[in-house]
Parts: structure tokens; C-alpha cells; sequence
């Protein structure tokens, strides 16, 4: 049960951003470049760290939420998208990804965890300068997202088969606001 | 040195932000609402919470940057702030605070460490549900930003003088994203 009255039947993140639409705003805003944004890192591979990152952080409306939309970029591939929450080293993506993915999980642990070896392994993959911003913000921002989400105790659905629908949305749609303020789900998730 | 070339001389989170004026935005506007809303919490309670979760992060940056701001709104009692920072269970501030302040630590650890218990006693002590969310939101926000700054190393000025300089800045025309985007900065801060 939500520790406060959101006044809605909403989902996760959902119930506290139609609870508080001022925050909503600018926080679906955040998702929407940093998710999608296809100026450098693919979408894939973007929702792939933030998967990751949920998932170390233990929060299971996040790390199943963004696991989905990965899966739908990355062509119904399930088992990449759990390759890389459980050992992403041994999982079919570049040098490249698995540097970034290292440099997040250090975001994840606190900001000063990352070191420079760490950046110089990403650039001498390929990363770019923009590519690492991207990471390390995506990376924070899914700390913040998870402990809002997890921090308000938000109702998270155990029927597995909304989040594939919900997900299909997302990618259709995007992060816009007009999805999280409306108290009417568009779907049961 | 950073960890990346944000071309730009500014220090801390601004740097990062005029490097990427696209997350900037939304980033500019979620502090904008989370510290001066003037529904619920006061600008000083929103600060307070925002230089202890920075603390507990061991953001220099943030947590000095805040608590300057912070010891504006107190009509600069700093003793004040100090206290916040190393024991709040001892300091001057209502119940309430002190039950929020309990709940932003735990928001700190993660989001699961939010219990009952301590949502309870904030309701005890007259915390809305939106003095609750708020609380949560601003301390999992926080988790992000001190993320951001020390994830890329950002550039922190030791000569101390400038933070309350800045701090007026941003008392004065808050969080703007006008203040965060231009390349020039407005103070040697």
C-alpha cells in the first residue's frame, strides 16, 4: 500500500507523477531526451543502462517497465535484455556498451566511484564525450527514479503481461507528460 | 579535471548543464518546483533537505551550494545549517522537519528503506501527503544531481567566498534555465 493517498489506482511512477503534475512535467521531459533522444547513444542502448541500473537498485517496477521497452528495440530479444542485468560482460553487445554499463554501475554505487580508468576504457572503445554524459546522467536519473518510485511504497502490478502492453506505448508514444497527468490509465498497468 | 571536455569553465552542475542545455532544461525546472514551491514546504525546509541528502552524499558542491542558499532563508544563521548536516535530532527545527529529515536519510539508502514507521510519525507531526512526497522527490532528486556533479568530476571551487555570492543569485532569480545554459557565467563561481 502507497505510504501517502495519490488519489489515484495508477502504477509506479505513474500515481505520484498524476499525484504532482508540476514535478511530472519536467521529470517526463527528462526521460524523454535522455530515453530517447537519437543523437548519439540508440534508444536501445539507453534504455538498456537504465534497465541495468533499476535492476541494481533492486526496483522491480523500473527494471521490468524499461527491461520491456528494451526488448521491443531490440527486436523481442528477452534473453539480451536479461544478459545484461545478470552479467552484462559475457552478454552479445559492443566494447563499447560494456564500458558505458561499467561507468554506470559505478554511477550507481555514488558519484565519486567513478574513476578515470573507467572513462579512459570508454573512450578507447568509442564512447564519446556526449555518450558518457548521457550515461552517467541516465544512471543518476534512474537513481532518483527508483527511489521515487520504491521511497512512496507506489503499487507495482504483478501481472507480468501489462508491462509488454504498457511498453509498446511508450515506444509508440514517448515520455510526453500527457501520459503520466492524466488520472485515467491508458491502460491497466 | 573533469571526465569529460564540457567546453566550458563553469563549475560544478553547470558546467555539465551548459554542455547539454537539452537535459538542462527539464533539470533547471524540477529544482525549480522541488526548492521554491511555495505550496507545502518552505523554501528553507526544501533546502535543508537538499543540503543534508547532499551531505550524506558527500557532494561538496552541492552541499555547500545549498546550504548557502539555505542560510539566506534562515537570515544567516549558518550555525543552523551546521547542525542540519551533523546531527538534526539536536538542532532548532520542528518535529515535522526532524520527521522528514528521517525520511529523506532513508530515501538516501534507497528507496525501500522508506517504512512505515517513519511515515507514520511525519503524519503525526502535521506532514501533508505533499510535504511527504515532496520530501521523498526532493531527496531522491538530490541522489541524482550529486550523482551528476561528482560522476564527471565536475569542477569544485575551494575558495569558499563564491558560494554565497552564487547562493544570492539564485535567491534572487531562482533556478532558471537561462541561469544554467549560457556559457558565460554570471559569477567566477
Amino acid at each position: 500500500m502507497p505510504h501517502i493517498n495519490f488519489e489515484n489506482d495508477l502504477p509506479g511512477i505513474r500515481s505520484a507523477m498524476a499525484f504532482r503534475p508540476e514535478t511530472a512535467k519536467p521529470l517526463s521531459e527528462l526521460a524523454e531526451v535522455l530515453l530517447r533522444d537519437e543523437n548519439g547513444l540508440t534508444r536501445l542502448e539507453r534504455e538498456l543502462i537504465a534497465t541495468y541500473v533499476s535492476y541494481l537498485n533492486d526496483c522491480f517496477y523500473c527494471h521490468h517497465s524499461h527491461g520491456e521497452i528494451a526488448c521491443i528495440y531490440a527486436d523481442g530479444n528477452r534473453e539480451l535484455i536479461e544478459q545484461v542485468r545478470k552479467d552484462y560482460s559475457t552478454a552479445p553487445i559492443s566494447d563499447k556498451m560494456k564500458a558505458l554499463l561499467n561507468i554506470a554501475a559505478k554511477v550507481q554505487q555514488g558519484g565519486k566511484n567513478v574513476d578515470e580508468a573507467s572513462v579512459r576504457k570508454a573512450k578507447q572503445t568509442g564512447a564519446t564525450d556526449l555518450d558518457i554524459h548521457d550515461t552517467v546522467l541516465i544512471a543518476a536519473a534512474f537513481c532518483m527514479f527508483n527511489r521515487y518510485v520504491d521511497g512512496l511504497a507506489t503499487m507495482t502490478p504483478d501481472d507480468m503481461s501489462t508491462y509488454p502492453l504498457r511498453a509498446k506505448q511508450i515506444v509508440e508514444n514517448g515520455y510526453g507528460s500527457h501520459i503520466y497527468t492524466s488520472k485515467q490509465p491508458t491502460v491497466q498497468l
